[in-house]
């Protein structure tokens, strides 16, 4: 499958879970069961919220859980008919944060397919870490539909996995493209402006929000690039390009130590590592970085 | 602000929140406090889940707060420095679903504006009440930035409203695109094919996914038309086409009741509330209305 407009060659990574989800299988406990039983179940081997690597590279399966508890496999999908499992441990461990050395690592290490599989593992159990009682009436939860859920033990209201919109552009004005830094990121590094999307507005009024918000800029138009699951912890990455009336910032200092007009030549600089780039560009995994090319490559807004 | 290929003539419904959100201003207790305090200060009149209408139409905002409790002010934002709230009531009131004969009749007198705010009014009280204990550790939680959060009592950690993203699609073969139909909806209603996205997938595989499990078609390429954030309770709606390679069905019966191809003409039909069309389209506020009338009018995938 492939998008209209593919901003590079490649799918955006932690994309392209290649497992069959098997929505249909999950809520049948009987079925379940018979896909743990199943000879060839691979099981997902973690420690904590970091997944064990093979010698070889990539993730490490093993035959059977390591560990207990039937209640707390969460199904991945099928591969071939051959069911994938993680187990969930429920003790309440948080997940750490994105710039975690092992977490850096991990990236570093693994294949698209893999980084996939992880992005998807890390967000579910973040989410379980997180949901363990009930928000409506504070009884326990448990894990329900082969892991893509949970139910409360005293009101029996189901919870689903929670998927936060984020919405992240590149405003653009006279052939220019505005990048900004926060100041905890490394040094020289800029990219694209972001935000949560929040309850009543669309797409392309949180893109108009944010950038009014974070640089003082009005969009005048926005256009849809390409998306990606990002799972620190899971966020659904929306990545735009907006036409903005000015070129004029009134940055929030709370929000960005600096922004700036960036051309294409520059924005490509930074993205091919070239040490006399006016900036560091994000990393290849981030979708700023596809919609930086993207933008830079003359495929964006207006006809570029 | 425009989008790049706007649907319809008119903003999707539910979305053009007309008050500044002023999220700076919501961390700040001072400031809250003394928009509380402003003489132009309005309060949205609720009962329940409900608005009250004004005599001459509208949402009925009053002077002061119809109730008590600061700690229970949500900011709906600004609008020429006249600052909006709304009370919330922490009665663990459920939300109504979507189809109730109250819900509708209110939908039936507002204007876009009002929408909008009634909307946004909605997803925030459901979400509140669905959110009063700590999911990590079960404690209580309060009230927190202006009603755009909450915090535990006991550990502290912050929650955020939640907007699940869903995709909604029509698949597109040979000039026609396939309609559905649930068994609950009212007789003769066909509609695009919905589902919620989930951890780990790009909004075009979550669309591709879910063509696959609902209709047994298989995408080839996905175009995003629109957004529409839905407030029952609180989705963000990203509708799309998407280019499917066959147009032979595999309709999964738990999902569809039935499942159809339908032309151009017959969708314009059925959107004008043609008799004689073969099916019954979504209402007007529904982005699925807006959707098919994007395809039907040519406007589309692949250039038609």
């Amino acid at each position: 499958m492939s998008m209209a407009s593919p901003p590079t060659d490649r799918l955006p990574d932690f994309s392209g879970y290649h497992l069959d989800r098997a929505d249909h299988l999950r809520a049948d406990p009987a079925a379940l069961a018979a896909l743990m039983a199943h000879t060839q179940a691979r099981w997902l081997c973690m420690e904590g919220f970091d997944p064990l690597l093979a010698e070889e590279g990539g993730l490490l399966w093993s035959e059977g859980p390591q560990g207990t508890q039937e209640a707390s496999a969460i199904l991945l999908g099928l591969h071939q008919d051959c069911p994938h499992f993680v187990l969930l441990e429920e003790t309440g461990l948080e997940a750490p944060t994105f710039r975690s050395p092992r977490v850096m690592e991990t990236l570093a290490v693994l294949n698209a397919q893999d980084m996939a599989i992880f992005g998807a593992v890390r967000s579910l159990m973040a989410w379980h870490g997180q949901h363990r009682f009930c928000g409506r009436c504070g009884a326990p939860t448990l894990l329900h539909r082969g892991g893509w859920g949970r139910r409360c033990s005293a009101c029996e209201r189901e919870h689903f996995p929670r998927v936060d919109p984020v919405v992240i552009m590149v405003a653009e004005h006279g052939g220019r493209a505005l990048v900004g830094r926060q100041a905890a990121w490394p040094t020289g590094r800029y990219s694209a402006l972001a935000g949560f999307l929040e309850p009543g507005e669309t797409m392309e009024e949180a893109v108009a929000r944010e950038l009014w918000e974070e640089a003082g800029v009005r969009a005048t138009r926005v256009h849809y690039v390409t998306s990606q699951p990002w799972p620190f912890p899971a966020q659904l990455m929306l990545a735009c390009v907006a036409e903005v009336d000015s070129d004029l910032l009134n940055t929030d200092a709370n929000e960005l130590e600096h922004a700036m007009w960036v051309t294409p030549a520059e924005v490509l600089a930074a993205l091919n590592g070239d040490p006399a780039a006016p900036f560091a560009a994000p990393p290849p995994y981030a979708v700023a970085h596809a919609l930086l090319r993207h933008w830079a490559a003359g495929t964006g807004a207006g006809g570029r």
